[in-house]
């Protein structure tokens, strides 16, 4: 936290130099990048990995994060990009195997930090069982960034026969979460605005592969899985009911809601459902494994609920009935609530 | 080039909303960026991309893209990223097949430039002959990027037979490049500068997949082949002769460079061996199947060249007979000549 522990010449920030692809960035990589997350593949320093592929098919996704402030309670940028994108993976029931890293950083920036960052990223590719196979750095001017950026992709293998789609719910199907929702968003915003929860919240922020998988073995006819990262539950519903073309009935009194992240929505003018989670998965069930898919959420996490129904009508809609017992309409926002959340 | 052909609701320019999973982010994606490389796959809109893996190892490697300016003589980000990318992949003898793009938008960013830069991404795809199979975007406020930041990342397939390796360069092997080397550099800095060469010089921006293939069929005991990016060809061999444990020989005088290369190189004090090219092949091949491969790479540019050996000592340099005819040391070197040149 204080000095870099490893010494980079005489430098302990980011200079130009350290992007040039010269001497600098060659001990960037040697001493910091590869101490702490080196492996054979990464280590071998080609412009490439070249990694087996098992499995006939094979998942990608990639995402790039700008959270701010870089280090949050529950974590930090490196471990957001790691869980956020073996979780893109996971929700399309892929086994998240390679990460690749890609790295823009602000000329000053400590590299202390960026230390912490990579620890960080190697303990989350270690949880989550996926090896970070290759990499990239970029320094830009101070004043051209803000800090650091960092962009992350995950490949993955896919068993041949799942058939996993936003468009595949029908009427009658139940929703299910895996746990409280908003938790990542509040915890973000409650450092960044200084906002004294009184309660240690801390982001959700951690792979859901496991519990993707469990939801796999217990409901064979699930029809999608997804993580609600930005614009939340809320947003995922709205994907969800214009994809497959139905409607979709939320309970806003079923759904797992923090009090404290209930109350710091309150004083914020926010809604809960809209609210950024990074640990938890939404998922679609056909109605007669409903029961099976929220017993193994349940064993993973006792708050995971059934939240809604999808529904006939009206098509490409989320309606909800309120924890006030009224109903109404819960639409697409048309931006965000919450900036540089993830 | 004037207005944004794709009007986005009221927007002319990137705004926060662009970035936060909404409803103005799902516009930029499908009137914007599916609009300019949409297909099935990407088009699906799921969180992660399934796709075939033919073979039996993949090849994945990933980018950051900072170059200043973002359009230029030759190419613009979009178009460098893809080529980059494809490159990387390239030279290790794979086959690339598939993409992704995350960008790192800055408020106030004007829609029509992303949109140019989207197109040319897809016309060098094309090109290139791989598919963009996922995307992410993130927005940052003003003064917190610098327009647009891209990271690629790139999974291609490796035949199960290939072994190419930075480290397997033998004394006694030949070192070619495939055409004249720094013009990337030059044209990007001379735009910067305000420099006018006179002539018009253009970024050799390009993809080098049918020059390695051809490469692969007409020398098979080649040992590796780089694209000599950031750094140029002299900070290539350096790491050629660290990783292999050999000394590298160059003569300077066989090296293709253009004169108005070679001139703006006068003007500022640059030595054209370290600017970086950004469609060019070094390759180490053995001696017997020099001609072959020199040959080879003369059907594609007759600037192709012999222009030095791998040798016994001092090991881990690089030396080279000079213009001028004298002897010199080629050093890696600390920083950079030229910041965000990709």
């Amino acid at each position: 936290m204080n000095d870099c522990p490893v010494p980079l010449s005489r430098y302990d920030r980011v200079a130009m130099g350290h992007g040039g692809g010269g001497r600098l960035t060659a001990e960037l990589i040697e001493r910091l990048f590869l101490r702490a997350y080196g492996n054979e593949v990464v280590g071998a320093l080609e412009d490439q990995a070249v990694v087996p592929a098992p499995g006939q098919r094979i998942a990608i996704t990639t995402d790039a994060f700008v959270v701010r402030p870089l280090f949050f309670p529950g974590g930090d940028i490196g471990k957001l990009a790691v869980c956020g994108t073996v979780n893109d993976l996971a929700v399309g029931g892929a086994r998240p195997l390679y990460l690749t890293a890609a790295f823009v950083l602000e000329e000053g920036f400590p590299l202390a930090d960026l230390e912490r960052i990579a620890l960080s990223m190697r303990d989350a590719c270690a949880l989550a069982g996926v090896r970070l196979v290759a990499g990239d750095t970029k320094v830009v001017e101070r004043g051209k960034g803000d800090g650091v950026y960092l962009t992350t992709t995950g490949v993955g293998v896919v068993p041949d026969d799942l058939r996993l789609s936003i468009a595949a719910a029908r009427p009658g199907d139940r929703i299910l979460v895996s746990g409280p929702v908003g938790d990542h968003g509040i915890a973000i915003l409650a450092l960044r605005e200084g906002i004294d929860l009184e309660t240690e919240l801390a982001s959700d922020c951690a792979p859901v592969i496991e519990t993707a998988q469990s939801l796999l073995a217990a409901a064979p006819g699930l029809r999608c899985m997804r993580d609600p990262t930005r614009g939340g539950l809320a947003t995922v519903l709205c994907e969800l009911a214009v994809a497959s073309s139905v409607g979709v009935h939320l309970d806003e009194r079923a759904v797992p809601v923090r009090d404290e992240v209930r109350g710091a929505c309150e004083l914020l003018g926010l809604d809960p459902l809209y609210v950024a989670c990074d640990g938890r998965l939404v998922a679609v069930i056909p109605p007669d494994q409903a029961d099976s898919a929220l017993a193994a959420l349940r064993v993973r996490d006792p708050a995971a609920a059934l939240v809604g129904a999808v529904v006939d009508a009206p098509t490409g809609q989320v309606t909800a009935t309120t924890v006030a017992g009224g109903e109404r309409l819960v639409p697409m926002l048309a931006g965000e609530q919450l900036p540089r959340i993830c």
